[in-house]
């Protein structure tokens, strides 16, 4: 398995005993299957709802085929105590999740006269003239809840049926995340509120698996019936904790904290980005960048986050070294003798950025992203980071071997959280 | 549904008229279902099979759980021609696809002593001192067709059944990709040697699905068998035509590209990134660009290509208005006049960048990614994008409303695709 958990067997043990709720999820579309579109949906869905204490036992794709969808459902619905669908709510001749389960279900599908007006006020909002066949999206199953969908005219369903729940939920990733997180989230939780499992999420950067393992061992001593779950993905590890006595979360936390607070840069959704945007803002902070190596990606991330344009003054990718002299100051000497790749350019480019748009702190990168350009004395994934604030200049050298996208995002991950710990200090 | 297919229906049909065999895949693995995981495995292998004219009519994932996966098995191999299974293949307690697999074809499993041997090498060259649980893997089910894994310790298996066959693969993406390639594809291609299709993919830019499926209403009328079917994703519309016949494979593909040619930016695998920057780099051209709203976005678009140090000489995230002054040279009276999201801001940004960088090209882009920050005269979503050519400037107006991030990527899909038809002329 990619995943290492510290005792497989108890841990799935101990799954069932937390979760009485025996969970499925269908994702239907043809673009899945054809693989032209990954399936984002499981991932995210299968996350909130661990934090419920609630596991998915098992996740079935099948195309936009009426026959394939019906058998999928009453399997899945013959096992399942709550089903979640994902997919064919949408107005074309291909989408009939609604009505397969309006079938399944034995319910009316009815005509809903306040959709319609939503689904009508959002053409005429947008100057759009309305196809008559969107009015299919306003037809429901006799019964079911309506989830809201602000990102779109297609919303989600929630239908109970023989104590199971059941709910059909939209394609498109931008449509279902806030759908989900704003109105299926409590229903879920009320639908279960047997289960209060407290669970505790400390999202870290700049530790492997292994060792964040080896620094949170007090703690599995300490509490060995807790539930200790990692989960590495690129450039960060989320080390999730759950147990069903309050008492022990809290105890259970301030161990963490104590054990490894310093590589911990979020408890929840907030991403490092944004957590860098909040802390700039609270202290009134402004930042820019000088990125060569990763070409804007670190400007990219930080002008994702809403909010950004009152601490981002700006960013400069000076891929060429008469780039690096025009718009950095950086001295071709120091690019001659040392290289474009060096402490000493990466140094120049963080203090001029800074003296120059006059921002609070200026992050610099320079290095060699691959897989082509790298030396016996400077490899591939050689990088150096200038982080440059009021207290002065530092530079830090790293080596990140990867493909060149992740040798973006970790060198931005590092310069990154290299800030947010200067900000929380 | 994410993807529209013109007529789901006939295209259902035709699907299983082509390809007479029904294929399953089973992704095992707790971590998938814990959502720590994507499954980039279904992706990867459907569409290596629609390239052999296979699809994949249902996926399953389950976790590490012998009576998960031993039901979903059952079910699959009730319903499927080809089943192929992935993960389970490791050396670790929670690891027994081999021998539920055994269980359920009535096939011993038997130690190979050639396997056993291989394995001990493959510790013996790494020095490092083997576990007795390795040997696991070692066993095989009487009369499986060994897969070799160059990668690692796990061999794939192949196995016959009543006429169906069943495939077992390793969990490791790095494993399973090059074994699938290399000693899979052979074995299904031999099985499947009837199918003989002939597949063209068509990616384009700037015409939504609606519009595109219009515009080829005379392909589809002059060939009403041919599969023609469609995947919308953000900023990307996909069409596929397939079709049994070579002849009108290719003539297809000429009526395809009279209708719409000037909309594909690719034929397969390649990104639009990837075109500008084999388009820049072989008429020799280079590029700049000054982004506002797009925050950098196009500059790590583009760094993410090898090869885009020789095109791409500087990117400039100018966020505030001092910075578009100080960096760009963009005059504050403009400013004040006109606003920085203005038609002549977006205009002054190329064509200064394009001159103090040197740049054949330079794009410009500026506007209101909210969800903050609109105005009834100017809303979010609004946004001005520039090119600088060596025939001048030109500034067009758009209005994008979606979420922040959306925002961006079409933005910049909408100025690199108007620079990609540029270098294409």
């Amino acid at each position: 398995v990619r995943q290492s958990e510290p005792t497989p067997d108890v841990f799935a043990e101990r799954n069932h005993a937390v979760t009485a709720m025996r969970v499925e999820i269908i994702n239907t579309g043809t673009e899945l299957l054809l693989g032209t579109t990954p399936n984002t949906h499981l991932p995210f869905i299968a996350q909130r709802l661990l934090r419920l204490g609630l596991r998915v036992a098992r996740q079935t794709t099948v195309g936009d085929n009426r026959a394939e969808m019906t058998a999928a459902v009453k399997n899945a619905l013959a096992r399942a105590d709550i089903l979640l669908i994902t997919g064919g709510l949408g107005p074309t001749a291909d989408d009939f999740t609604r009505e397969i389960i309006a079938e399944i279900l034995q319910r009316k599908l009815v005509h809903d006269e306040n959709l319609a007006q939503l689904i009508a006020d959002r053409f005429k909002k947008r100057n759009i003239p309305m196809p008559e066949t969107v009015l299919k999206q306003a037809k429901i199953p006799e019964g079911a809840r309506i989830l809201p969908n602000p990102n779109g005219t297609a919303v989600g369903l929630v239908l109970e049926h023989k104590g199971k729940l059941v709910a059909l939920l939209p394609g498109p990733p931008r449509e279902l995340a806030p759908m989900f997180d704003e109105f299926l989230l409590p229903i879920l939780r009320a639908h279960c509120k047997n289960l209060r499992p407290f669970c505790r999420i400390f999202r870290t950067t700049g530790l492997p698996e292994s060792l964040l393992e080896q620094k949170i061992q007090p703690l599995i001593q300490k509490f060995p019936q807790l539930e200790v779950g990692f989960c590495a993905k690129i450039g960060e590890v989320e080390l999730r904790i759950v147990t069903e006595n309050a008492k022990i979360a809290d105890e259970a936390e301030k161990i963490v904290e104590s054990l490894i607070g310093d590589f911990v840069f979020s408890r929840g959704d907030e991403r490092l980005e944004e957590v860098i945007v909040r802390l700039l803002t609270e202290k009134k902070l402004t930042l820019a960048v000088a990125e060569s190596c990763t070409g804007g990606h670190i400007a990219n991330r930080i002008t994702n986050i809403s909010g950004a344009s009152n601490v981002f003054l700006s960013g400069v990718v000076t891929y060429s070294n008469a780039e690096k002299v025009r718009l950095l100051g950086v001295s071709p000497q120091t690019i001659e003798k040392f290289g474009a790749v060096s402490e000493q350019v990466a140094r120049e480019m963080a203090e001029n950025l800074r003296k120059k748009s006059g921002a609070t702190f200026a992050l610099s990168t320079t290095g060699i992203a691959g897989p082509t350009g790298g030396t016996s004395e400077k490899p591939v994934g050689l990088v150096f980071i200038g982080l440059a604030s009021p207290d002065g200049v530092e530079v830090r050298q790293h080596l990140f071997v990867y493909d060149r996208e992740t040798f973006k995002f970790i060198s931005a991950q590092t310069a990154l959280d290299w800030l947010r710990r200067g900000l929380q200090r």
